[in-house]
C-alpha cells in the first residue's frame, strides 16, 4: 500500500486498477485506468486534494492550504505516473502532488465512478407485519464487536431491533448505550422513567393508550435511535407496537400520490411545553433526501399543532393526515410485541412509529426506562467497527 | 379571559376582535370579525382542534382525538356565537366544541391572518465590521430574566454576544450554559478546553490559524450556540475574528447569483475523524428556508471531504466555494477582538463564523473553555421568558 494517501483518514483504499495513462487538458487531468474506465479531475481539485504534509496537517489529518490560497487558473506544468503508480503533478508554482492511485480511484468523479459509489450505499429494508424481527444478545454485543456491527446495521437498515439479556437494575441502560455512543440528553432527561405519574407532562408518562409516533417531532432534528428497557412488566396491557414509517410512506406514495405529496411538502408544526420549555418544529410529516427518497417521518398527533396552510391546500392536508393515520392503524403494517424484563427495543425514531396500548396501573407494576442517541453517533459507530 | 382554550398551552390568547357573525357552508365554517376581517375554518379544521376535556388530556394538554376517529364528511348541525363570544359548534354526532375568539383568531388561516403572522416572526439582523458588539454582564443575567431576554433575542436575532464578569474557574462556562438549557455533549466532551495539544485531534487544539469556520460541520445538526470562554490568555496572538453567514451568503446572492446558487444546491461532504469516530455530513454550504432566506451557513475547509460532483458542476463549485471563502477574508465582513480572561463569546453556530489567528505557546499559556447548547433550547427559552 502507497503511503502517499496515508493522511487522507482511518479508511483503507486498494488498489481497485492500475492507472494506465495521463493526459493534461486546459482545465483538467485525465487518466485512464487498466480496466478502462477514464476519470477527468479538474486541475483546482487536483490541487486542493494534495495530500503533502505542507497542504494537510499530519497529527490532525486536516487541511490547512485553503483554495483560496493559490491562483484560480493554477495549471500543472507536468503530470506523470511514477514508478510506484502514483499519480505525480508538478504545478506551475512549483508545488509538487503525489495521489495515491486506490484513494483517487475511490474518489473519482466521472459518472461511472459515482454511479458505483450511489449503488454502494446502504438501502433500508423494508419491512410489514411479517418481520423477522432483528433480536440479539446482550452478552454477545459486549463481547463481540461482530456482533455489535450486526445490531448496528440492522438499526441502520431495518429501523427496529430487540435486545434480551439486559440487567433490571434501574440504570443498565446507560452501559447499553455506551456501547454505541453517548446519550443525548432532552428536557426528560438523560435516563427517562416511562411510568404512569399523575402530573404527567407528556401522554408517554400515563397509562393511556399511546397511537403510533414519533418521540420529539417537536425538535429540529428528532433523536436517531430510541431505547426502550423494560424492568418491570406486571400491568395487564400496555403491549408495544410498531410500524415501518417508510414503508407506509412509499405505499402511499403507490396508493394516493397527491396524499404523499401533501406530507412531504406541506409544513406542520409540532410542539410541546410545559412549565419549563416550549418547544415548536415547522416540518412536513413525511422528508424526501435529494434523490426523492424518504429519509425521515416525523408524525406524533398528540404534539401536533393546528394546521397553519393557505386554505386551498388545507383539505388536501386532512385528506392526506387521515390518510397516513388509518395506514398506520392497518394490520398489514404492524409489528405487537410484549415487552418482558430484561429486554429492550431499539429503534430509529426517524422512521420506526411505536405505540402503547393502554395498561392497567392498578394490575401491577410497569417501569420502562428509555434514552436517545442521535443518528450521526450510530453512523460512526458502524464505520469505526468497519475500519 | 375565556376559558374555552385554556388548555392550550401557556401562550396567551387575547382578544383581538370580537366575532359579529358565523356562516356554515358545505364545506367550511366562515366566521366574521368586528373588524371586518372573515376567516374560513373547514369542517374538519374545527372537528380537530376541539379544546373539550374528551379531546384533550387536560393534565398534559395533549390531544386524545385522531381525527380519523370521526367521519371524513361530518359537519356542523349547528354554528353559534355565544354569549361570552366564543364560537360554539354543535357536530351532527352529538359532539360540542367551543372555540375562544382570542385563540381562534390567532390561528385563523385565511390570507390576511398568515400575512400578519409571517410578518410578525422575528427576522435575522445581518452586520459587517460596523457592528456595535452586544455585551451582557454575567451578574445582570443571573439576577435579571429581563436581561436575560435581551442577551437571548441578541443571540436569535444578531447571532454574535460577548459575556463578562465570568469566573475564571475552569466549569464556570457550565453555570452560564445553565442559564439558557442543558448543554449538548459531543465527541469532544460536555465542556471542552481549547489548549496547543500535542497530540491534537484537531485543529483547533493546535496553535495554528484558524480560518472562518463554524464548529461540527460533519454533524447532520451543526451546534446552535457555541460558547468560548477565556480563563487565561497571556499568549501573544490568538485574537478572535468573526464574520456574519447570512450577512455574506446575502452579498453573495446580490453580487453572484450562480455562485449562490451552487453554493445552496450542490452538497457538500464535511467529515471528521479519529482512532474513535468517523462523522460524516453531505450538505450544502448554504441552507435556505421554504421561502429561499438563507437559515444556516455551513463551513469549515479544514473539515472537507474531496469534492463530489458531476463534472459539469464542478467548476462552478469550485469558482463559488473560492468566492465564499474570499469574501470571509474580506475586511468589510469581519469584527476582531482579543478575549480576556473572564470574559466570553456566545454565538450562533450555525450562522456566525469564528477564526482564530495563530498564537505563540511559548509566549504564554492560553486556556479557553467551550460548550454548545441546540437552537431548539435557545428558542424554547425565549417562549418560555416571554410568557
Amino acid at each position: 500500500m502507497n503511503t502517499a494517501a496515508a493522511f487522507a483518514d482511518y479508511r483503507r483504499y486498494p488498489l481497485i486498477s492500475a492507472l494506465t495513462a495521463v493526459q493534461t487538458l486546459a482545465d483538467q487531468v485525465r487518466v485512464s485506468w487498466a480496466d478502462g474506465r477514464v476519470s477527468p479531475f479538474h486541475h483546482p481539485w487536483l490541487r486542493d486534494n494534495c495530500p503533502c504534509p505542507q497542504c494537510v496537517y499530519t497529527v490532525t489529518r486536516e487541511q490547512v492550504l485553503e483554495i483560496v490560497d493559490v491562483p484560480e487558473d493554477l495549471a500543472p506544468a507536468a503530470a506523470r505516473i511514477d514508478d510506484t503508480g502514483c499519480l505525480c503533478i508538478d504545478w506551475q508554482d512549483g508545488h509538487a502532488s503525489r495521489f495515491d492511485p486506490g484513494w483517487l480511484r475511490a474518489h473519482a468523479y466521472d459518472d461511472a465512478s459515482r454511479a458505483e459509489r450511489q449503488a454502494g450505499k446502504p438501502k433500508s429494508r423494508l419491512w410489514d407485519s411479517s418481520l423477522e424481527l432483528p433480536v440479539f444478545d446482550y452478552a454477545e454485543l459486549k463481547a463481540d464487536p461482530q456482533a455489535l456491527l450486526q445490531w448496528l446495521l440492522a438499526l441502520r437498515d431495518i429501523g427496529l431491533t430487540q435486545v434480551r439479556g439486559v440487567p433490571t437494575e434501574p440504570g443498565s441502560l446507560a452501559e447499553v448505550a455506551k456501547l454505541i455512543a453517548f446519550i443525548r440528553q432532552t428536557n426528560f432527561g438523560v435516563l427517562f422513567n416511562v411510568q404512569s405519574k399523575a402530573d404527567a407532562d407528556s401522554n408517554a408518562y400515563t397509562a393511556f393508550n399511546l397511537p403510533l409516533h414519533t418521540d420529539l417531532p417537536t425538535r429540529e432534528l428528532q433523536p436517531g435511535l430510541q431505547f426502550l428497557h423494560c424492568l418491570v412488566n406486571e400491568a395487564k396491557g400496555g403491549e408495544s407496537l410498531f410500524v415501518d414509517g417508510f414503508a407506509i410512506a412509499e405505499a402511499l406514495r403507490r396508493e394516493d400520490p397527491a396524499a404523499f405529496q401533501a406530507l412531504s411538502e406541506i409544513p406542520v408544526e409540532f410542539r410541546n411545553k410545559d412549565r419549563h420549555s416550549d418547544y415548536r418544529c415547522l416540518a412536513p410529516v413525511i422528508a424526501l433526501d435529494g434523490l426523492g427518497q424518504v429519509s425521515e417521518v416525523r408524525m406524533a398527533n398528540f404534539l401536533r399543532g393546528p394546521f397553519d396552510a393557505p386554505m386551498a391546500q388545507m383539505p388536501v392536508l386532512y385528506r392526506a393526515y387521515r390518510r397516513f393515520i388509518a395506514m398506520t392503524r392497518e394490520a398489514r403494517f404492524q409489528v405487537q410485541r410484549r415487552l418482558n424484563p430484561g429486554e429492550l427495543w431499539c429503534f430509529d425514531n426517524r422512521r420506526t412509529l411505536h405505540a402503547r396500548h393502554a395498561f392497567d396501573p392498578a394490575s401491577g407494576a410497569r417501569h420502562f426506562q428509555g434514552c436517545y442517541i442521535d443518528r450521526d453517533e450510530l453512523l460512526s459507530r458502524i464505520l469505526v467497527l468497519q475500519r
